[in-house]
């Protein structure tokens, strides 16, 4: 195997002598990968032995023994135990989510008729591969198949909407009289007052609002937030967030008055900030590669967050920026109240700086604390990884 | 090997049958934590190989060559590419920091007499640290012993300027003239234009710029980056930026002019940017932890790095926003620029908002998809962790 990288004469006989170590390191690692091909193909084997005898994937005293039992032989063979446990702790992690994987289909209340009005789009189609997973009956109805929007609504327990924000409420209007009264109907939208309250005056059965705060790309629900906004008789909607706890997700209750003011912040302020910044970058035609060159760990991360935004879809976030006029009135209120700080850069004014620094940690109070150091964990496996 | 899982009739049969299969599993992971250890025993010849050429430890293109070829690999084995690079980002970095502790005592010119100025702040500290376990003879000079520092700077082959920014340029001034005019002299603010040319005028020997990209909180210099900017006489530089690198650190060169131009973004913008943020959240007293229950893993992140600003230090963040004129005047139009925005936002004109993104988006370029692969990798280790 041919090295290329540069090098002066000073350096070739170190070249020469390192060069058999490194094919040596190359050939060991070739066996431990073999070696995991060969432990995954186990572990596909006792997956499908569990799978027969409805046996749980995860197995905590498993997984505890085998990763005390490698300490103690990393101890005797000269490893250091924290390295041999963050390595077996990627390795059981990769056979979880394998083995999850295979797993996760279980329904809460399978043959239950689930209607997806949307279900073509990519999150109505995430949750309509979810349900049939599950093993629900999945209907899907979209702009080519309105015409049999009344037959597809016949027998239905659930009808779940999920088109874009600015045609839920014609949508809600349109299906609520096909449905059954007993049918839960809910909705997907990123804001909840409006389709919330437009689904109790169309539907006169159980009512849901939901938003999933992710985006439709992902496989799996593992840990990701769903927050869920009652609106007509919540023990016939029971069934629907057990379902969705089943997958995974992480529940949160709230009113639609609620929930849409929170999101002003956590969704519209927060990406019209992040947009900003990028658009000025773009405006100065800053040197963005050179200024990573000269990045800290951190800075990287929150160049990345910029990053991150512009990689996505305008039209989504056009959607979540402008989706209200208390969220367009909110946005120019944070523009507006930056021109407060103009005075004190133009008078060198450090004092004043500091001052309201110092008032704004102490608002902030102990979550400053978690946050650095969540935030040190996260920069430390950047670190790691780039 | 005998096995303590809880057992009832039902399961004995399925018992049986998984017992040969883990024997089989436990028996491979013997054989890969062998191997480990047989690697481990590779890199140390490998570091004792190093040591003798004086090469230092963190080879980039090796590693990201040997990440490539064993992706490329996995996939032909059947193996998850993201996984295998998962496991093995853990076993470089162990062997990274095996490796970098045998080798940071190493002095490049051991027994070199080395006078921090500031000896007894933080950063200074840590150099002091770093330089006495390398084998240099340390000397502390502080307002304290102000008095002898004529006698401290008799012979010394390093002096190095570690006090806050609005003191260097005095400090410069007052050393230089006891300091012998083969001594390097060199400072490590987070400005490099006037603390350079400061000290360009006042002593006639080689001249260093230095700043460290980093807190001075750190124990190891593993991959951080110091930024160089040359004054004078290069080749007399040499052994301490060749020093630098056998800690571990990362030497970005720069000239004083480009350095402070984007540190202009990549500190004082991007901390200002977030001040605004969160001086925004407490002047809307947003309720910070009922957000957070909302919270998808990125709006955690973005809002942790809001959060870890404000645990930091006033004076600190107050220095770096106001170095220069320049700075401030590039806050200044931050600030106005963002007024730019409130009429699409009046207006609800979202086919503007939509125009601009694109724009930008096309500006950020191929950066975008690989900040959403990095920042992805983060979320999932911040769902995994918290």
């Amino acid at each position: 195997m041919k090295r290329t990288y540069k090098m002066t004469k000073d350096n070739k006989n170190f070249s020469d002598q390192i060069s058999p170590l490194r094919d040596e390191i190359d050939a060991i690692d070739s066996q431990i990968l073999s070696l995991l091909a060969r432990r995954q193909a186990q572990v596909e084997k006792v997956v499908a032995l569990k799978k027969v005898h409805s046996i749980p994937v995860y197995h905590p005293a498993r997984e505890e023994d085998l990763i005390s039992k490698l300490r103690c032989k990393s101890h005797q063979s000269g490893l250091d135990p924290d390295f041999m446990e963050d390595l077996y702790r990627v390795i059981l992690r990769q056979s979880r989510v394998k083995q999850t994987q295979r797993m996760e289909h279980k329904g809460v209340r399978p043959n239950a008729k689930v209607l997806i009005i949307g279900g073509k789009g990519q999150m109505g189609g995430l949750f309509a591969s979810l349900f049939t997973k599950s093993g629900y009956e999945v209907r899907i109805l979209t702009e080519h198949n309105w015409d049999h929007s009344q037959t597809l609504c016949q027998g239905i327990d659930l009808a779940l909407v999920s088109v874009p924000i600015e045609r839920t409420a014609q949508v809600i209007e349109k299906i609520a009289p096909f449905l059954p009264s007993t049918a839960l109907l809910a909705d997907l939208t990123s804001v909840k007052k409006e389709p919330v309250s437009k689904m109790l005056s169309a539907h006169k059965g159980p009512v849901l609002g939901v938003h999933p705060l992710f985006g439709p790309t992902l496989s799996c629900l593992d840990k990701q937030i769903i927050v869920v906004t009652p609106g007509r008789d919540p023990v016939s909607c029971q069934w629907f967030t057990e379902q969705l706890t089943l997958w995974g997700a992480v529940i949160v209750e709230s009113t639609p008055e609620e929930h849409d003011e929170i999101m002003e912040i956590v969704q519209a302020l927060r990406h019209f900030a992040t947009f900003c910044f990028g658009d000025f970058l773009c405006h100065r035609q800053t040197k963005l590669s050179r200024t990573l060159e000269f990045s800290s760990p951190i800075y990287r991360l929150e160049l990345g967050m910029v990053g991150r935004l512009f990689a996505q879809d305008s039209a989504l976030y056009a959607q979540i920026i402008f989706a209200t006029p208390e969220r367009r009135n909110l946005l120019k209120e944070f523009i507006i109240s930056l021109g407060r700080h103009v005075e004190m850069l133009e008078t060198n004014d450090i004092q004043s700086f500091m001052d309201q620094f110092n008032h704004v940690a102490k608002w902030f109070g102990p979550f400053s604390d978690q946050a650095m150091r969540e935030s040190t964990f996260l920069i430390d496996k950047l670190i790691e990884r780039f």
